[in-house]
Parts: structure tokens; sequence; C-alpha cells
């Protein structure tokens, strides 16, 4: 008998985000699924690791039913704690997500949801982040199905190395999905205002708050594909390093 | 009367941190210095920034003088308000160190220190990172010297758009400093291990500790480098996408 794919499934929304258990709902269709995630909300963490604390591991329970591992900590200790100390096997497929709200642009390297991707792909499993355009009225069902295509498809074809998938799906019905766009991510930055208050005891705090300033509306850049209500997939990586601009700061005169 | 040039100084670990005060000393003899560091160390945040809670600032003085802005929030946050609400002009250029340890690798996507410069590149402001590569007995005195020299050259050059300095400087005597490298990020990831404890309480909790599988020795890679004793110099940037797999990809049948 064939083993099934064993996926491991995180998110940045907490392991009581209804995006993740409609992600696990349809995942467990197709395989095993190994939930860790973190025990509360960790949005906005970026690639956050916990170094100087412990960290604690729960148990925990849908329906009277073991379901996954709470962890206190960020979205990349949940892959990390799960790949080197929980799970007793290597997974297939490491799935982040679905979030609530797009992770397009600049956002993606603010996303906890990516930074659990990207840890997958650090451990040299295939990995995706998945994310639902909108904060209101989410309706997952398309979304979930998208990903178990995308995770089947991961399945057969693999990723290069280093590599992963950040993908964006329009909050729109399925019947007006207007197609798949492979894009690169944005570049649109924001325009940040900090809302300055005074608390009851007289002492200044700031809020921040902040618009993208006139995102990218080609069909080639995820912000545009979402946009025009078709599913956006990113490949992106965690190298940093800009190769093209190496040669010119060889010729800077910087030796001592 | 040309007027001076002006420097955003943060760090990731913290505003006492002497290797921030050693930036500051030699900086304030080229330029004014603003500094907006966070509070408390904030090392391994990755990218976060605070968007559910309130940012709290305070002065921070040395030697009875107005310092700086002390943030209780996160590196990016700190570049974030600076630029935002607290400067009163743009600065012209963004320093992040000097960090306690190399940001070399892998590390590069954890770092606190590297997120600052980030923020900084994305604001469009000539930015750099500088880390120190010891936690033990610390002389900042080289790398603050080189700082100023590559802050000075930035004034003059600038940088390409988007892009950012990540510089680490071994932790050697000047005198044994072999010449500056210009780098590509490390490949070599770590191996995790999570130390399992139990609390006096019998609860379970878990340390994470893991060290770098064989980093990468070619004097063209930060790791390598800076293991040569040679000051590396990684240019990078924040758009995540691995632009020679879009095609690939484009190849895929995941349309409905």
């Amino acid at each position: 008998m064939e083993r099934k794919p064993f996926f491991m499934l995180s998110n940045d929304d907490g392991i009581d985000a209804p995006g993740l258990h409609a992600m696990y709902d349809v995942l467990k269709e197709i395989g095993e699924v190994a939930v860790v995630a973190p025990a509360t909300e960790m949005s906005a963490v970026g690639h956050a690791i916990t170094l100087s604390d412990p960290l604690r591991v729960w148990s925990y329970h849908r329906r009277g039913e073991f379901f996954g591992y709470a962890v206190k900590g960020t979205p990349a200790d949940c892959i990390k704690i799960g790949y080197w100390a929980l799970l007793k096997r290597k997974p297939d497929v490491v799935i982040s997500g679905i979030n609530l709200g797009a992770n397009t642009g600049i956002n993606t390297i603010y996303s906890g949801t990516v930074s659990a991707a990207t840890e997958g792909a650090i451990l040299g499993v295939p990995s995706f982040a998945i994310s639902l355009a909108t904060y209101e009225d989410p309706k997952f069902e398309y979304a979930a199905k998208f990903a178990a295509k995308i995770t089947l498809e991961l399945l057969q074809r693999g990723l290069p190395e280093g590599v992963f998938l950040n993908v964006n799906v329009p909050a729109c019905d399925e019947e007006e999905i207007q197609g798949i766009s492979i894009t690169r991510q944005g570049k649109a930055v924001y325009k940040e205002t900090f809302d300055k208050r005074n608390d009851p005891r007289g002492n200044v705090y700031y809020w921040l708050s902040g618009q993208k300033v006139e995102p990218e509306t080609s069909l080639d850049v995820d912000d545009g594909a979402v946009a025009a209500n078709r599913v956006s997939i990113t490949p992106v990586h965690y190298d940093l390093t800009k190769y093209d601009v190496l040669d010119e700061l060889k010729s800077w005169s910087l030796e001592p």
C-alpha cells in the first residue's frame, strides 16, 4: 500500500483561525496533515524566531479529537519545532494559510504567513503560503480548493532548491475568477502615518496606519493580478543578494 | 554654509548597546545623528512591525544630554516612526548597528539589524546594516571607522533603488584584516535541535539551539569572507521574487 502524502500546515493567524481549518479539511482528503500553528495571532511578525525564551507547546483539540500542536511562538518557530522536534517524519509539502488578507508587494517581507513557507523551503520541503485578499466576510472554499491543486502539483513536480510560492487569491466568487497569473512581487510601498495620542495619564503613544501608494496594476505583478480577480502565484526565495550590483560595488574604493 | 549630512541610526541590540554608541561617536564627527532605536534588545525579530499595539517613545539621555529616541518596538518600527513622525527632515543615510554577532548567510533573514536597513531602503534612503562577528569581548573601533567610510561613500554615490548593504566585519585586530570582499549571501542552513525540558510544575518546554551546517568558505560568500578575516559587503534587496523560475511556473497547468 502506498503511503499517503504528509503535509505540515501552519499560519500566522493562529490555530483557531477559520482559514487554517478550511485548509485542513481540504488537505485531509488528499493526505495526512500535521498542524503546528501559533497559539495566538502572529501577524506582521516578519521572519522572527524565538531565541531568548523557551517555546511552549500544547495539544489542540477540535470536536474532542486531537487536531494539532499550538505553539507559543511565531510561524517560523512552528515550522522549526514541528520539523525538528514534534513530527514523526519529514513532510512532503509545507502549507501556510489560508491567511486573512493579501500578502502582496512589500507585505511579503512583513508576513508571518510567508515566513512559515520560507522555513519549509529552508528545510528543503516544497512549500507555499496562501492568502485570501480580504479581511471581511471571508469565503475560503475556492482558495482551499486551489491550494489543494497546488499541493498535488508540488507533490509531483517539487520546486527548485530554495524556491517557494507565495499565492494570493482574490476574494470574489469562484465564477468571477479571471484566471491564474505567475507574478513578481509588487514594488509599491506605504505612505505611513503615525497617529499621536495621549493615554489617560498624559503619556504619548503612537498608532501606525498607512496605505499603499499606487499599487501596480500589471497582471504580471501580485497586486495587479489580485485586483483583476486573478489568482497570483509568485515564486520567491530567501537569498536577498542583489546579484547584478556585485560588479558595481567591486569598483568602489573601500580597501583599507 | 553647507548643511551637514544627516544620519538616522538604529540597531536591534537596543539603545543601550555599546555597538550603537561606538557607531554614534564616529558618525557624529561627520554629520548630525538622530538615534531611533529599540528600548530593549530585539534580536532575531526578523522584519516584524507592530500593528496591533501602540508604540511608545521615550527620550534617552547619555551623560545628561539628549541622545536619541528609545522605542518600545522593533528595529523596523524605529525606522518607520523616526522617518514619518519623529525626525525633522529626511536622513541622508540610514545606519543599523553595530550589531553584536555576524549577520551572514541565512541569519540575514532573521536579523533585526538588517530589517532596519531594509526599511531605510524602502524609504529610498541609502542604507546599510553593520555587524561585528563576535559575541565576546567586542572591539568596535575598526568596524565603526569602516562604517564611517561606507557612510561617506554612500553620501557621494548613493545606491540603486531598493538596494542596501549588509556589512559584516571580522572580530580580529585591524592589522589582521585581510581586505574587503563583495559577497553573496551564504547558503548554509542550520541543523536545529530543540532541548526538551520540564519546568518545576512538570510542564514541557523547549529551547532552540542549532548550528550552521558547513558554512561556505569561498571569499565571494559572506560566511567565507568573514572567516578569512575579510570585511564582507553584500548588496541585498527586499524583492523576494525568484525571477528565473517565472517561465517554468507558467508551464504548469493550474488554470481552473
